[in-house]
């Protein structure tokens, strides 16, 4: 079992274990990042917090080095869009050692770009289980989950100085991005900040065709049940 | 005719007659739970309701033990999703009895459970009539107000202590709901705890579900017709 | 040319023009009776608008009779649908003539149910100019526009009392019809009695319906384009 | 290479060129447009956006002429949809140099309707490069960014004066415009003059279609993908 076998490939025990691992770390990155907004945090949880970003990012660093090693074109897995998404995805990590400790934590909100990378494990599961688990159900769940996680996120970063009590951290947020991915739009939080608006703005985008991409494929699908029901009763 | 014939088969007139009855019980545990949440109720009817309870569930429970009994499989049927939910559904009516008056009434509102036993009735009642009414619309508005109440009862139970008179009563938490499953959103009435945040969440991905599909079963059969129409044309 | 042919067809000059007038009548009643709802009218206005009202109950009295007598099966047509439609619209005019000045002008506010009688028309002369006109489009409109009539004159009737500033008039409630219709809710103007909330819900079912069924329609059409261009980019 | 190979023809080189500088000259007029009203301008600024509108609309006076001279048939083209919107849209500024500087301003925004010309240019281009570029794809973006800004100017044209703070300036009015596009309608900016109102019930009407037809693709074509992937796992 070589070293390719583990990073490259998907299709046997080690391969898969590496990539569980990988998407492990993702995910406890991004829960320690939210956490880390939270207000009031004792001073040893953000020790603790200190500690496993740095964990993790060295981690992620080792894990880029065998990837480009181990592809069969060198140059074009850097240049691919997951070989530039692998790399900027350390970017801010790096770019924060060298700032203040009140600036890096703003600035590490940007490895929420990490949250991008799991779209690659999500598609590679999709083709390796095809026939047995329903594909695309799960792809559009991963994309809901990535969508609410990364609004929140970026809301957060631009309407928390405005409105520290409704947008207090990563996870109060998320009751913004609730209301907004859904359209129902309550109104009782809203961003004020031009920065969150314009955001607010490309969110809505997206929102539409997350509300919309679900909706009609329930909505084909039952009308499919319905008109061979009705070919049933017919015979 | 055996018990089996009346328990278990829906094409006799005794079995459709056993089943009108618990699901007319249902609908009336359903009311009678919306109803023992209203403020200031005189103390006669608290004690009516207190006692139609008691009797609803006994017949719940004498009712459960034929359905096991008269079974094809028992072990299987007792496993099965509608076996244990027909268990579950008495648990809260029999855990409430240990505990003092105030609690129990928040602990019997676990009851709604039954309205999802429901669903059992409903898809009985749809593979055997298919070809009399049209079952999937009644199907989609017997989940619109199985939906409907599910979210009152819930936002109820999350909302009403920290806004009583928002959330007065299982009927008046409708409003609410209401706005929310349509997707209008007024904001006039929000939730403003974790739980019924999180609630909320759960509720607007369902009313994205319900309010989507009945648009969409209804946009494809316009077209369909249309189509047709215009083919009617051209001959 | 005999009553026959003015009254019940739609293919001769007469006919045509018996039915445009009618037409004509029902929508000069809708308007006069969201007028009367205005606040602070003149009282030669209030005069004139009792008169007109007299007069066109009057005309619609005397269509009624010709409409039976001409009717190929006269107890068929009494008791079906549109039957039915005809004279219970005439009931709130007579019904208010022995009542108050101030509680006949709330009960002629069910003089609307005239605005389902249009229904007829509409689907009367869509059948005749099939070829000629784009139909489906234009009943979605007159749908459209009669649910936004509909829907004011209710909220009107039940909120009017307990906002009298937001729910001025049927014209001033057409504000919340199209905030609540197209699913947009704002929130500013909100109806607070259980009336008003009740039949707020109804106009939600309604308005998902209008919502979807125009949108569903251009998104087929435009797919069913786009895979024409499609293949006509392959020859 | 004459004249008419330059102003009629988009598959020539100097033509694609003279296309080009109309559209980014409509472009930079809706952007000087919404800059204008802007609040707290410098005189200087007022002054070079004065003269701007000057030499713009020179142009389009220019370029109306060789339209109308190399035009087939010349009456037809005069006539025609596009032939009148070039006509018109010179109108409001022509207008607008009779009267005060004051009422000009507001007069001017009705140049807005040069946006509309920028239709024919997004439809021309489409026939020509079809086979080169996702064409549909690329027209629902213009008219979502052509919705988005004629909402914006007739909002801000309508409310400025009654809300001066929540309409400050068109860019400002972009907020409300894409809470009500998007049906979210947070309802923290609401327009409260019947006009602006009336125009708020014609962006929603627009907004359905808006929201409702690349949502109705989306989920067209994922489901047309997903039942390709059945297909194939069949084999």
């Amino acid at each position: 079992m070589t070293l390719t076998d583990i990073v490259q490939r998907n299709d046997t025990a080690l391969g898969r274990t590496f990539d569980t691992v990988v998407i492990f770390l993702i995910m406890y990155l991004i829960l320690t990042l939210c956490v880390s907004t939270l207000p009031n945090l004792p001073e040893s949880a953000e020790f603790y917090l200190e500690i496993s970003d740095y964990i993790v990012f060295a981690l992620f660093t080792i894990e880029y080095v065998p990837r480009v090693v181990t592809a069969p074109n060198k140059r074009k897995y850097i240049f691919s869009f997951f070989g530039i998404l692998d790399l900027i995805a350390l970017l801010p990590f790096y770019l924060s050692l060298g700032i203040g400790l009140e600036a890096a934590r703003v600035f590490r909100l940007f490895a929420f770009i990490q949250i991008l990378r799991l779209s690659k494990y999500s598609s590679a599961t999709r083709r390796f289980h095809l026939a047995l688990i329903k594909a695309k159900e799960e792809l559009v769940l991963v994309i809901v989950a990535m969508l609410l996680f990364l609004s929140s996120a970026g809301i957060y970063f631009f309407e928390h100085e405005a409105q520290p009590e409704a947008f207090e951290s990563v996870f109060h947020s998320m009751w913004w991005s609730i209301a907004t991915l859904s359209g129902v739009g309550y109104g009782d939080v809203v961003p004020v900040t031009p920065g969150g608006r314009f955001f607010t703005g490309v969110v809505m985008v997206c929102s539409l065709a997350v509300v919309a991409v679900p909706a009609g494929i329930m909505a084909s699908a039952l009308s499919r049940v319905s008109s061979e029901d009705r070919n049933d009763s017919n015979d």
